[in-house]
């Protein structure tokens, strides 16, 4: 199996040198910059919204993978594209028209997403199997970081993987919460392509940020 | 007329460096460092939340005077108390229950505030004149930077100070929208104590700031 | 007193024929097309939406003054003024920010209005005298035809008058609900300008269109 | 200054056993019995409903004075009518049509009062002083028994007090939230009719109802 | 296969002659009207309400097929059953008790269908395949016409024909969105029954009506 | 098969002596006691809250088996957890953080349910079966006691004891709605462990309760 991508999020950062750690994960291996998008609502916590992204994106060519918890996600589907968004990844909860906010990111020229809550049933995701780049599979409840992985997460990782092999698609599954080393082998195995990393990545300042990103991809060679 | 108080809002600032901007503002003669919460929900805008306030609350001693444009805001007050505001300033619109917020707010240590839009009664304010640390009067709606001055809003100004003497309390008038060195002597004249800058701080980069604080607070003499 | 301005409500005409029905009222006299837009939210009925106004903008050349019930309202300014409405009045209760939404619609090239429900304090319009030109103060609950007008709303106009010429604008004042040639003269005395009529206009059936806006019309000379 | 009225909140009796309890207060001599409904969303507290009004009913012949913390009122009015109630008081924030609500509740034969939250202007109830036969006035921010009293209300009754005066109508203004005897003489010589009791009617169980009641109507005596 | 009924949608009629337009497709051979209805809330547009319904009754004999695209859709079900609908389709996403708001529409004599959004699971109708005689497949997201058939909803509709086969159960399959002349077959083939249609029956105006009708409805032989 | 679990639900009970009738109930052979929580938001009836479920709790050492119609639920857990549930039963529909819920009720050492609506798919639950203790089948709509049993559920009830069975885990399948002696023995034969019943308890006052529970408990023999 290939070496995972490693996808930091900024929530783990110093909010106070986003810029700065940017550009250390980007040195430090990371594939994408994952930006946690919370409004309150959606999720019990506030984080960050299109501004940030746009001061951001100077600092890195990596693709930032973007993902809104927020409801409704449509009124802030644009300004998070033109602030510089390569993914942009959605809840089905966010409201009744999915589809049409996937066409909305597509049509900005963004890559879609799907991101799922613990209990939302896979049924949510399959009717845009065709439409859609990336599946982000929770593993914690969405709102904090430093939670712990649900294992119960891992069936449902193979069960996606077998869903999208059926579609002939080519759709990255992302894990969200609670990754480690020590877990990332049994996520990778599950069909897993890319993990995505807080405290796992941040942990020991930065000059630990390249040895752990390294760590979290070596688990790829483990999960053969 | 004294100097006024210059709180630069943040939301000018650079985005990817704000422990840095901080700093910057605050050695440059800021008294408040304003800090504008929107949650893409009360204001069609979403920016950032208690976190960012957390990491940038080691780079100054300067007062925090954070805004919230958010609804409800109950649920949030302990996270930006938690994470070091010192003024917590809140709309009457984010709620029926204006007091119990601001009850929650001084219970937690914090000075509480009331943010008033262009178009709010002034009678909302009323009730709460004996519980209160300061006004915020909008000269713009609240959202975005870099609207123009609303002068309707000088009048307001005036009659709440009127109505603040009347109550013999010693409440803080700050006003936030479009503030220049240019308009700046007709409001404090109004009456007010505090002006919000964006681009009148942050404009010209690093360099300028302190030149253009500078030139707010020189409007206090003009005011005379 | 000059004869009042009469706004026929088309809530009361026959939606199988809309196009004829606003030939008709304009040939009978009306001054304006009152157009009811309730979204089944604000109110406790589901009317017409933009569409209806952009079919019915062929048919006269007479201002179509639109009364938004709905809220938000600032979605669907730019649908009502592009429909082709000349006035379009929301209600303070509609959000946060009504100023920006009588912005909204300024910006667009349309006439700005606030409407009143019965119970809304007067002070909810004060802050924007300056920016309107046309306040509808409501003479039943708004939602359905054929209520009885409340006589408790005429100092609220004769008040509404004052604060106008205390501001030197030149504000319109419409009434909306129940009125009829017997208390039309009452109304016009406290300060209206312009009276919304339904039942008092469709009664009879189109034979009658010219009659009853006569009626109404007279009124203004008892009014004296 | 006559006794004033007590109503005893059942939010302080054994919810086990309210009938009996409603038949204590009503022999300890209440006048009115106070029933707090709370839906968990107006209000962060979740009580009872019109079932138990209406439960309740066959255990007095005292009125029930109702509090609505829900909103939105308008589709409970009925239930609770129909339950029993004798006043039913809802809150102007509610929703945007206070009038209509206040019209359903005259229509279904019970008496209308407005509640007014400590921070709620007193131009909320100016509009509809015609129509409302009690002004309840939260002396703390409603929710929970055993707040202490907001001595910041008594001018507000005060005010109250002259604008029911000015429209020569006859409306009760009953107070709620921490009163007790010692503040009650202030309470009444401010213009209160009515006291609403929770702890200091239920305090010592059931033998001290009647004389907990007499030591609040004695306050009347001492507000002269 | 025998010819497909179809519903040509009002949404793509004159909205200023609706009786007319209805007496047309009527005798056009249109075997149902097809009513969108918009609150703006539940879809970013806003159309028509119960009133229209009523008006256009007496029309036509023709069975009124009304989509709600409205939420809650419960309110609202006595008034347009009483207005005339002959089936009333509501979304499983306006509220968490679908199958009491089918009851409703039931209990009123109306028949019901749910409709599906492009990615709705079709586990959402599933339960309440013993109750409903119409499901409604968006092949476009709902809110306005004009839109692209989504060849995507061909399988789905496949399927949902399997499910209500096993449930041995007669329920119309009806396609809404894009559909013309060239996709018709592909349809009735998956196994739709009844097509809306609206740019594809009023193109051309009146007078085209009654051939666009039939082009349609030709479509069925081709389905063979 | 064994005798079925009987939980009377109070909304059946008299709520102007609820002690009395959990002690009567307990008395007469109830296996829990159900309490139905309903905050007129998710359901349209308001009925009782954390308070009333504290008074009882010393009235009986039975499981309370709470269920919460509320929406959102989370604000609320700790305040049942408190007054005494043993089971919290809610709804998916709550809130798009089922997961999250379900590991709050956990973490206050209460066991956690889940409730179904008539047409909730069966795929909403089977995320989180690892960690539930509780399915609570609606076989009439939430809301309001005395209505009809839909015999459409028994199917579900079935396939919910294959998933149960499959996962390898102990759940209580509860019915709740309509349960009478008669249909007893078929939702038992169908796989459910407990009946919740309120007429079916209640009818014929305090001297039928054990009777009545009595006939309930009969059904588990005659459902082999």
């Amino acid at each position: 199996m290939s070496a995972p991508l490693i996808s930091p999020s900024i929530l783990s950062a110093d909010f106070a040198q986003l810029g700065e750690e940017v550009r250390r994960i980007d040195a430090a291996g990371a594939d994408f910059i994952h930006v946690d998008v919370m409004d309150g609502h959606f999720v019990p916590n506030l984080t960050i919204g299109p501004g940030v992204v746009k001061a951001l994106r100077p600092h890195t060519k990596k693709p930032f993978d973007v993902h809104l918890m927020i409801a409704p996600a449509d009124p802030y589907i644009a300004a998070f594209a033109e602030a510089g968004a390569d993914y942009l990844t959605v809840h089905p909860e966010a409201g009744p028209h999915l589809h049409r906010t996937l066409q909305m990111i597509r049509d900005k020229g963004v890559k879609p997403g799907v991101a799922l809550n613990p209990a939302t049933p896979l049924e949510a995701v399959e009717p845009v199997l065709d439409m859609i780049d990336l599946i982000l599979v929770m593993s914690v409840n969405p709102g904090f970081g430093g939670q712990a992985f649900l294992p119960v997460q891992l069936p449902r990782i193979e069960r996606l993987r077998q869903m999208i092999a059926a579609k002939g698609r080519d759709i990255l599954i992302e894990v969200d919460g609670g990754v480690t080393p020590d877990n990332a082998a049994s996520i990778l195995k599950a069909g897993a392509d890319a993990l995505v990393a807080g405290t796992a990545v941040f942990r020991g300042g930065p000059d630990a940020y390249a040895e752990n990103i390294a760590a979290l991809k070596a688990a790829g060679s483990l999960a053969v």
